[in-house]
């Protein structure tokens, strides 16, 4: 094995390490035996002279079998999944994955906890009473067997090494780098096990990349790292400027993917909803994406997609009607209002991100409880024309009433209301599917 | 005070520190707040980002000021120093500090022990029986005020963040850094506290800076950092591409300065000597380089120079008597000879310093045990004309004779024998005075 100081000079020099050397270091670093501040210099350099495909990809292969790799070899139906890069309001995969399921693909999803202004699809499901994201891989393998779709936590036996180096890149100013941010992303993907990837790269200010072009860098690299590991991918980057749909929170976020499961929901969320499902299942199943996107728009019609998503909840012990209770509870309530006429230009996903986290609907520190009531609705959307006193939005929290005025304030700016209607844009900036 | 994963994402970019942001990183480390990792991530960034001249002053300052600062206001001789970055066979400063003191210079200079193919001053002079070179700082400041001239080891006191972080460097690709080396070497010589600073920047097979660009650039980095913190300095970039003078190893180096000292060694090993120590002498005492030259040459004629360096060896408990039975000591020898006729075109210095470690008169590993009469005795130089037969080197160690011929064999490959005389080339590359 050749020492981790010369493999640190090697990529201190931009020279790019072989597929051995790199698989040498990760294990090493898993076990122990290559310390964090090896580890920590190595994610320096790969973030200061970047990493080729093939290192990326081997990169990724070498954290993926740092732990167990799920086989849907006993499932009938071919396996797909979605990743969210995440946004303000991004509750799609609460929707998509379910939808997909109704459409003939099994869907394995691994999902994280929040923390800062991006709220997590694990605690969002939690917000049901009962549901558990924490299962054993063995029960997320018979809860896919049996509802089709299962949304859970990964457990420490998938990726430790990711686990152990994203600690490390979020102390040391390592995070942004797409060789890194890759292979953390794809790792748990690949162990997974899912045949077919999505990847939806928000792009904007409730993002963690700001510009398109970093979106689309991002999406590339994972739709190439994915096809290296021999799997299928395409990829979207789509826009995270506003805050996606009208909740930002916990339950509410839960409440408005089941109106779009149920088709009660319109507008850019629910056609991206549909669109993102589709490429899974055209993807998976190899049909045309407008043949999928059919299907997909007739299974929220026909009450399946949210008979999956009931059927995922129940199978994760989640109490849809002590939900419905959970929701009509009363809370402390703020509202804000339009101060002059016009049209809303923008609503600045970031500062309603801080706004939420702020009121308790995420974590500022791992381990922060969550009020999984806490949150915004947005009364309006981009593009929306409003007249002096309109509600533009509610802030909403269970306890502690002190700081929600304060908090309101800080959303008002959130909001800009301009003359002149803003050109109407839809959520999707490209497409991915060739790299 | 600003986290560090700030200050490590501002580097990542390459954008430079605010002085305070650099204090309070080297204070945190040093105490052991800014753990071993993100000073290991730190030090990436600088080397693939770079500092600029004043994030490279304020990482010294912050350096310097981790331990304490020696003060020479209680003697009356103007202060000087010589640096050498260091070169197989560089026996200099052995014969340059003394010279200058014996010009009315005092010469407080903490030296380092030797690893890998560069030996240490201080390994050197401790070749003679009784030397000690680890003393206190108060005892350091005695012989200076005496002898006018000490040469020891630095003690913990002086700059432990240097310690700390060259200890990560080393094991963490992050050596190879013109900021962090200038840091590294500048603000030990701060705090030593000489109030002028002469530079040997070696450049060559045997050196740390293999071009002379590189050596350049560290040249002109120490010169500026020493200005910077109100000293007055100077350096010369020098070549190391064979080794220096005669003798490679310990006891054999200390009798070619003693022979320097003492006016008995002529050619270019002598020349540079004078040279250094009368750009020592010019700076302190602000006299024209020719008088200093003069001055230094005259030193060495009326055994001035040595009966310094004797006074000094007597200060720190050496004994001469019994260095000169050292030196006649029954050793284990192996001598190599020409195998054709020609001219010396190189000897190797890299080679020939890994022979000497090989042998015993180095170090491999800190700690490792040193054997005083251990090393290769040059039976020529670059330039001389050989016949078959010649002798080029003896190899010689004190115990073990094993490996003798083998260290033989390599030290062979070292000479290149030509049949044209190479180009005469002066030691002196180029001289960095203004920056």
């Amino acid at each position: 094995m050749v020492p981790a100081k010369f493999l640190l000079d090697k990529k201190r020099e931009g020279r790019a390490l072989g597929s051995l050397e790199i698989r040498e270091f990760v294990e090493g670093f898993t076990k122990g035996e290559i310390p964090d501040y090896q580890m920590s210099a190595m994610a320096m350099a790969i973030c200061c002279r970047g990493m080729t495909e093939r290192e990326t990809a081997d990169l990724t292969d070498a954290m993926m079998r740092s732990g167990i790799c799920l086989d849907w070899g006993g499932v009938s139906a071919p396996t797909a999944d979605k990743h969210s890069t995440g946004g303000v309001g991004d509750k799609l995969s609460l929707a998509i994955q379910p939808l997909a399921a109704a459409c003939g693909v099994a869907v394995p999803s691994l999902a994280g906890r929040g923390l800062g202004i991006t709220g997590g699809t694990a605690d969002k499901l939690e917000a049901i009473p009962g549901y558990r994201c924490s299962v054993t891989m063995e029960r997320f393998k018979e809860i896919v067997a049996e509802a089709g779709v299962s949304i859970a936590v990964q457990t420490d036996e998938i990726c430790p090494a990711d686990k152990k180096l994203y600690a490390l890149r979020d102390v040391t100013g390592t995070v942004a780098s797409i060789p890194l941010i890759t292979a953390s992303i794809l790792s748990k993907k690949l162990a997974e096990g899912a045949g077919a990837l999505v990847f939806d790269v928000k792009a904007g200010a409730g993002a963690f990349m700001k510009t398109p072009e970093e979106a689309r860098e991002l999406a590339r690299s994972l739709v190439s790292g994915a096809r290296a590991a021999g799997r299928k991918a395409a990829a979207l980057v789509t826009d995270m400027n506003a805050p996606l749909g009208r909740a930002v929170g916990n339950a509410n976020e839960v409440a408005e993917a089941m109106r779009i499961l149920g088709g009660e929901e319109g507008g850019a969320v629910a056609d991206l909803s549909v669109e993102l499902a589709a490429m899974m299942v055209s993807l998976a199943r190899e049909i045309p994406i407008e043949e999928a996107r059919e299907l997909a728009a007739g299974r929220l019609a026909d009450g399946s997609a949210l008979a999956r998503f009931e059927a995922m909840v129940t199978a994760h012990g989640g109490d849809l009607s002590r939900f419905r209770k959970l929701l009509e509870k009363p809370t402390f309530k703020f509202k804000i209002q339009a101060m002059k006429s016009g049209y809303v230009a923008a609503i600045d996903a970031e500062k309603v991100g801080c706004v939420a986290l702020q009121l308790g609907a995420g974590r500022e520190r791992t381990g922060d409880r969550i009020d999984p009531l806490a949150g915004i609705n947005l009364e309006v959307a981009v593009g929306d024309r409003v007249s002096v006193g309109a509600p533009l939005a509610t802030l909403e929290k269970s306890f502690d009433p002190d700081g929600l005025e304060k908090a309101a304030g800080e959303l008002f700016k959130a909001f800009l209301i301009a003359p002149a209607a803003p050109e109407a844009r839809g959520l999707v900036i490209e497409r991915v599917e060739e790299v």
